[in-house]
C-alpha cells in the first residue's frame, strides 16, 4: 500500500486509457481481449498486489510470482501471455517496466507545488527568478543568478553568483551552487555541492602551490543527480555533464571531465580529472576512473572496476585493474582452481 | 587531558560507584581489594592515564602498555590480573570496554540541552512538537510533522513534511528528511539525507524514463547514523533500517534495502535496491553489495569486499567478488608465489 | 576562454613581471630572449592557447601539442627550448606547472570578499569574530566560538560552541565544526562535517554500547578540504591534520587519525580510526586504510589499494591488499597469462 500521506493521488484511470498511454495492447491468457472499461488506482509488486492493481513481469526469474500473482492487470510481453494466471488483464508491450513506470507516473504524478518566495529566503537585488517558481525559506540567492520558469529551489540551498539555471528544475534541500550554468528539468537532489574548486595543486619546493580553478560546470537538460554528489568545476575548459544522464548519490566527479548524454552512473564512482565519458556508458557502484581516460560510447563497467586506461566502446570490462569482462571471469575461475590447489596441499 | 570546553565533566565517582555500575569486581595484582572509596574522575588511555585516571586492558596486543601504565585503576578480563602493575586498581569483567564506555559516560554524560524553539527555525503551523524539545536556528519543520519529546533537531536541518520522529533523538544541523517515520532514541549526526528518491529508470526507446518511488524510509529505535550518509526511500516497498543498527559516515543505501537488528555498518559501504541484511551482520569499510542479495545473520564482510551473490549465516568473506575469508587468504597467498615465481624467471 | 562573469580578472601583466614573479628565465627556441614588454592577460592548456596566452609544456606525452601550440609564451624545462616552435616566449623552469599556476593566480586572484555581518547570521551574544571577517545568511556560530581576522563563513554553515578558527580561513556553505581548533590559512570548501562522533561502540551482551568520544580535530595552518569530506573527532586522543595537508571530496577520516604534514589524500578514500598518516604521502582515490596502521612518510598509495598493515616510508603500494606495486604489476601479469591459458584450454 502506498502511503497518501507521502504521495498525492491522482484519482483511477481506465484500463483502455491506460493501454494508451502506454502503448501496450490488451489482452490476456486466453487472448481475449479484457474490459476496456475496468479502472485502476494503484500499482504493487507482483507478490503484493491485488485485484485492483496493476503489476509488471520482465524476467523469467520471477516467473513464479507471476504465475501465482492476483494483480488485476500486468504489463508483460507477448511471449509471456500464456504463463499469465486466468483472469489477469494483460498490457502487452516490448518494455514492460516503462509501461508500468508510466501508469505510476499517471497514478502519482511528481507532486506540484505552490509558487511562492519564502519570507525567510536571502535572494540579491540582481537575481532574476523566473515566473511561477518557488524558493524556500533559508535558501540564498546570489547576485546576477537567474533561475527559469517552474523552479523549485529547496531549503537552505546555496546558489552563488550569477549561475544560471533554466526552467522546471527542482534543486533539493542544503545544496550550493556556484560557476555553474544549469538546463531545464533538471533534478538535484540533497546536499549535492556543485562548482567548487578542482582537486589541483603543483607540488614543488616550496610547498605545494594552488593552481587556480577558471573553468565551470555544465549540466545539460533532464539530468538528474543523487544526494551528496560532489561535481567540482572545470580548472579552465569546463566539467560537462551530458543531458539526460543520471547521477546517483555520493558520487565524485573531478574537474574537466566530461560526461556525454544518457550515461548512468551508480553510487559512489568517482572520476577523476579531465576524464572523458561517452554517450551511454553506464558505470555500477563505487568504480573508480583515473585521470585522463576516455570510456567509449555504451561501454559499461561492473561495480567496483578500476579504471586506468581508456575502455572501448560498447564493450563490458570489469575489475581492478578492469579488464573485459570474459576475461576477468576466467581469471577468477583461475584463481579459485588455484586457490583449491592449495587447499589440498596444505592437508 | 580532556578538554573541559567541549565535554561537560560530571564530578568523581568513588571506584565502589563504579564497580557496581558497571558489573565489575575489584581486585588488584596480589587479590587484595583496593579501596572502593578512591574517587576517580577521568578515563585515558593506557600509555596516558595518570594516577587520578581509569583505563582498560583487553588485547594482549598491548600488554606492554598494561604493564607499564601509570593508571589509577583499570578494567580488565580475570586472566590479566596477573600481569597488572603493583598498585593500580582492577576492574574485573569479562567485558572491559564495555565497562570502560560505561565509566566514561558516567564522568562525561552526553550534554544537556535547553528545550527552546529557536525565533529563526521555520515550522508549519500544522506540525506538533513533543514537549522539550529544541529546534535550532535555521531548521525548516514541514507541514503535519510529527516530533516526540526531548528530541534535538539541529540547525538549518530540513524535515519535509508529514515526517514522523519518536522521542529522544537527535538530530544534527544540515540534515534533511523526508517520506520517513522514525523510532526513538536515533541519532543522526550531520548532512544526512533520508528519503530522497531512489535511483530508479527504466531504460528504453525513448530514453530513460524516471520510475516514481512511492516508498518510505523506517528507521527503529536506537539507531545511530554517520554524517554524511544518504538512504534513499523504497520505490513501492519501503526502505527499513532495523533497531540498534550502527551506521559510519558516507554510506550510501539504496531503495527497498532493508536492515536488521545490530546491524553495523562501517565508512563509505555502498548497499544497492532491494538487497536484505539480516540481524547482527557486520561491514568493513567501503564495502559494496549489489542489488537483490541476501546477507545472512551474524555474516561478516571484511573492508572492501565486493558483493554480488548470498553470502550465507555467520561466515566471514572478503575479496572481490567476496568469497569466504580462508580461501581469499588462500588465493593471496597462491598469488604472492606465482608473483615470485614470475620475477625468479623475469631475471 | 574564462567566464569573466565568475572570475575577476586582475589586468594584464608585462612578460618581464612574470618571468620575475615566477623565477623563470626568459628564452626561445633560438635562444633569444623575447621582448619582455610584451603584456599578457590570461592563461590557456596548449591547444587552446592564442597568441595572447601564456600555456605550459612538462610532460613528453603532449609534445605534439607544444611543437603545434600557437601561444604566445609558455612555461617549459630547458631540455625543451629546441622544440619550441618559432616565435613562442618561453619562461624557462623546472618547475612549469607552478610558474603556470603562480601566472593564472596573478591573472585571476582570489575573489575578494567585503567584511560584512549578514542580518540573517545567528551569532550567539559571546562569539568573537576577528576584524574583517565576513559571516553569511544563514550562519549559526555557536557560543564562545572564536573566528579570527579576515575569515569568510559561508551561508548555512553550522559552528558549534567553542570552536576556534584562526585568521584568513575560508570556510564554504552547508558545512558544520564542532569540537575543533583550526589554524589559519585553511580552506574548506562545503558541506563539510568537522567533530562529529567517531564510530565507537562496544558491542555486548546487552547490545551495542556507545562509547564517548572525548577528543577533538586539531587542523594545522594551509590545509585545504573539499566538498563532503568528514573528519570525526577523537575518542579520548585528537584527530589531527598537519599543516599544509590537501585533501579532496567525499573523503571519510576516522577518530584519533593522525595525518602529518603535506600529504595529499584523493578523494572518496576512507581512514579507519586510530591510524598515523606521516609527512608527504599521497593517496590515489577510493583507497581504504585499516585501523592503527602506519603509513611511512613520503609513501604513495595507487587508487582503489586497500592497506591492512604498515606502509614503509618513501613506498609506493597498489592493489587490496596492498602489496609493492612492482609486485602488484607482475601479479597482474601472471594473472593474466593464466587467465589466458584458461581460455586455451576452453577451445
Amino acid at each position: 500500500m502506498i502511503d497518501r500521506r507521502f504521495f498525492r493521488h491522482a484519482g483511477p484511470t481506465r484500463l483502455s486509457d491506460i493501454a494508451s498511454l502506454t502503448a501496450a495492447s490488451l489482452s490476456s491468457r486466453s487472448g481475449d481481449a479484457p474490459d476496456g472499461s475496468r479502472t485502476f488506482a494503484d500499482v504493487a509488486p507482483l507478490d503484493q498486489a491485488g485485484p485492483q492493481d496493476i503489476s509488471f513481469f520482465d524476467n523469467i526469474k520471477y516467473i513464479d510470482a507471476f504465475t501465482q500473482s492476483r494483480a488485476g492487470a500486468c504489463f508483460t510481453r507477448a511471449r509471456f501471455t500464456s504463463r499469465a494466471p486466468e483472469g489477469m488483464a494483460l498490457l502487452v508491450t516490448e518494455e514492460p517496466y516503462t509501461g508500468f513506470a508510466l501508469t505510476a507516473q499517471q497514478f502519482y504524478p511528481e507532486p506540484a507545488f505552490e509558487p511562492n518566495i519564502a519570507p525567510q529566503a536571502v535572494i540579491a537585488a540582481s537575481a532574476k527568478i523566473g515566473r511561477n517558481s518557488r524558493i524556500d525559506a533559508g535558501a540564498v540567492i546570489g547576485e546576477h543568478v537567474t533561475i527559469g520558469e517552474r523552479c523549485h529551489i529547496g531549503a537552505n540551498t546555496v546558489i552563488y553568483d550569477h549561475v544560471q539555471i533554466g526552467d522546471d528544475c527542482r534543486i533539493g534541500a542544503c545544496c550550493t551552487i556556484s560557476h555553474a550554468l544549469l538546463g531545464s528539468r533538471i533534478t538535484l537532489h540533497r546536499g549535492i555541492h556543485i562548482g567548487q574548486d578542482g582537486f589541483g595543486f603543483a607540488p614543488g619546493r616550496t610547498g605545494i602551490l594552488k593552481v587556480p580553478q577558471l573553468g565551470r560546470v555544465l549540466i545539460g537538460d533532464n539530468v538528474e543527480i543523487g544526494s551528496g554528489t560532489t561535481i567540482d568545476r572545470g580548472s579552465g575548459p569546463d566539467t560537462v555533464i551530458g543531458q539526460g544522464s543520471k547521477i546517483d548519490n555520493l558520487v565524485q566527479i573531478g574537474h574537466n571531465v566530461q560526461i556525454g548524454k544518457y550515461v548512468i552512473i551508480a553510487g559512489q564512482c568517482g572520476i577523476a580529472g579531465s576524464t572523458r565519458i561517452d554517450d551511454g556508458v553506464m558505470l555500477g557502484g563505487q568504480v573508480g576512473i583515473g585521470g585522463h581516460v576516455h570510456i567509449g560510447a555504451g561501454a559499461k563497467l561492473a561495480a567496483q572496476s578500476g579504471v586506468m586506461r581508456d575502455i572501448p566502446a560498447g564493450e563490458t570490462y570489469s575489475g581492478s585493474p578492469a579488464m573485459p569482462i570474459r576475461e576477468w571471469r576466467r581469471q577468477a575461475a583461475t584463481m579459485m582452481k588455484l586457490g583449491k590447489k592449495g587447499e589440498a596441499s596444505e592437508e
